[in-house]
């Protein structure tokens, strides 16, 4: 069981604005997340947030990152576009990517998918119940047929992403709609999840499915220690056959 | 059978600047290209390059078109990005792209991938024969279980693209490489064809094998009359069934 | 525009002994399902049923079809296994096949999934809401971005199946749960599309979504005039280029 | 670091009748494989052969298999239907199944897939390059960007196989074609690997690549401990939500 090093972003704006938001997360989202990830045996967390220099994700960071979990919603305009390049190419260099919630329309997110990323919405703490629909995949480990989060904001399809390299969950809500809640990519030499759940007021991430679904995610998208290390340019390379040209 | 309006779109500096490409294009690659297109009933075709105002996609060509053929090379950064963007939005509404060859390379193609869409590659106009590896595919009617193009450019793996949603050609050359040729993906509404033939000094595009597969591929491409035609805003929506919050 | 020869396969059994069935489904829900696809322009329809010789399905009647649409429920392990055979032979050479309902559990489409093909149901008329997901598929035209079925059985996940090739609609369910509810495969040189509505007693197949659905669906499966007539055997081949071994 | 039970399953007869056979094979092709995979410190082996009570593959053998790899060639029909229905529901229920080689016509393979699984072959001894073209997949961990066999059977496209759902590598034969050498799949709880490299007389079991490739195939079809232990039978089921039918 090798280390997994994540690091976990937050916007971490809310938090400081909002009392309602500190006091369901106290730590801060990423905070929070931190501390259910580091209670596992082969994960080491830091965490880095958007009003640190450079967003936290200096270079340095990032090559010391095997997985980075991201959490936005207010200020996605405010991720500087240098900072986005460089997720993008660690991602595809082989680094792992959570996506949670609101953060389906971060730069990032949007950046490694190449579509809008839209979707409905409404808050009005509905009941959600996401289905399980690829239960042999390593991130519904541990879980049953579905599970329930009480009171939650909707999300809602057409969702505009690519279609999944798998989908793991679809998402029911009382309102009348449907999503694809848990989806998986690779891309690059590397992994990308998004993953639904999750809000500023509501005490999402400390429930225990929640946190293992994230958990699985993060030992899926640990780096493979596979081929490719530059994936940026287009190299010309020799013919490894002897070839006559006729 | 409705008529598809296609726009045809070519960098035009290898035409304009090189003698050689000059003899073999003297229409340019964009000429060639609409040639066979508009020979077919139901396709219409008007061409559109660089240097012209707005690289000759303007908001109403781009509204009038139903599949966009791209192809480019050189001078891909003199792209600017507002009509970058603008193509992108209007694919991801439902306009078709085929990307041909060299334009793998090209800002769109990137943008809608999401990834580094490198590759390897070499010049010594060795043999290519590429295998039809989804024959109920609609691009590949017409077609033997492969064909072949005498003398070709070779692009090699690993090609850093998302895994297709249908993989329709895979490249066997001569030098030992292999390459997904035929790549078709869905994107918002629209639908995106990458085809690895062409090139700027070689006749690809007068061979019948490969002028049948971008003829499919405009068919294919074309929009499909669906829901959704703005997806670019997140909305905010009321519930379709009554909730009781408990 | 080419003529589709579509045959519409049904058991027939819920019809002759419920008279609740054949008030509903008069013709036979096959007679049904044919009367709406041969209102089309494009589209010649036959009808076949399982007690008749060979069910209906001689090799001269699948030679003759382009898209075969499978209904089925109660007496699926009635259908003769080198019926099977043949149907799925011919799947493979090019035809398409829409398999509907409670045909999840057909012999055809279990051979041609190769899993279970289970899932979870219940009878109490609630309300479906069937989303679109794939908004650019063929098979979404003239649909909006959802629509509702106002009584229905409920089909629940997991639903054992392969990963769709396409996945275009998932299903509401009032009860709390959701379904893959329209899912298109490519196998062989042929296509199948799998759409959940309909049942014996519940006007489903008079609603012009579902039409709607199951026409596209026709048009989308119709074959191909691609490669490969003969899939069943693995030739011995000849080298295509000089090979010389060291 | 959890154990991986494997039972390594052969035909075993080319080596009880070939002397060529058992010179490169001497225990059995089975020993072969079981012999590498013993020295991984996670994986524990049994084997089991075609001869034996039951093809060696009991409801106990089963239970107790987290993984079954398959090597067969000239007695796929020896294979007893039941054995083979045994076999296709454990993978539904979980268990992992490494195709190999030649077992690409198997009854189980073919069975679990709903296509021929047809394909082209040729025996001149020609090489081959397999290429990585997933490089993020955790079954081409530690490899380079491609591998070569230096002497081996062809297998050509079109390959009769359902769409992958990861495609990790492509091969690139000297004779001209190429091939969809390691295909993976999730079925029902289970997952599949195929994978092309074998022969009965190359030593090919005994080159590190292709042993690194099992090996991880191995790790990668470990089961999940996930949800739905009996997929067999569609229940009927309670809302979970309160209905009230208008």
């Amino acid at each position: 069981m090798s280390e997994i090093r994540v690091t976990v972003w937050n916007e971490y704006r809310h938090e400081k604005k909002d009392e309602k938001v500190a006091q369901v997360y106290p730590r801060g989202i990423h905070g929070q997340i931190a501390a259910f990830l580091e209670a596992e045996p082969d994960i080491t967390v830091r965490t880095a947030t958007l009003d640190e220099p450079e967003h936290g994700l200096t270079e340095k960071v990032l090559a010391d990152t095997d997985v980075l979990v991201w959490w936005g919603h207010m200020a996605h305009q405010e991720v500087r576009d240098e900072i986005v390049d460089r997720v993008q190419r660690r991602v595809l260099e082989g680094m792992g990517l959570i996506v949670l919630h609101s953060a389906h329309f971060s730069k990032i997110f949007r950046r490694l998918m190449g579509t809008n990323c839209s979707l409905k919405w409404r808050e009005i703490g509905e009941r959600e119940r996401l289905w399980v629909v690829d239960p042999g995949h390593p991130i519904a480990e541990g879980l049953g047929e579905y599970f329930e989060i009480p009171h939650t904001e909707m999300y809602g399809e057409f969702f505009d992403i690519p279609k999944p390299d798998a989908l793991v969950f679809i998402s029911w809500f009382q309102g009348g709609e449907v999503f694809r809640s848990g989806c998986a990519y690779h891309r690059g030499k590397g992994k990308v999840f998004y993953f639904r759940p999750g809000h500023e007021t509501l005490p999402i991430y400390y429930q225990k499915e929640v946190q293992r679904v994230i958990i699985n995610a993060v030992r899926w998208a640990a780096p493979v220690a596979g081929p490719y290390t530059d994936l940026q340019n287009c190299p010309r390379v020799d013919p490894l056959e002897k070839v006559s040209i006729s």
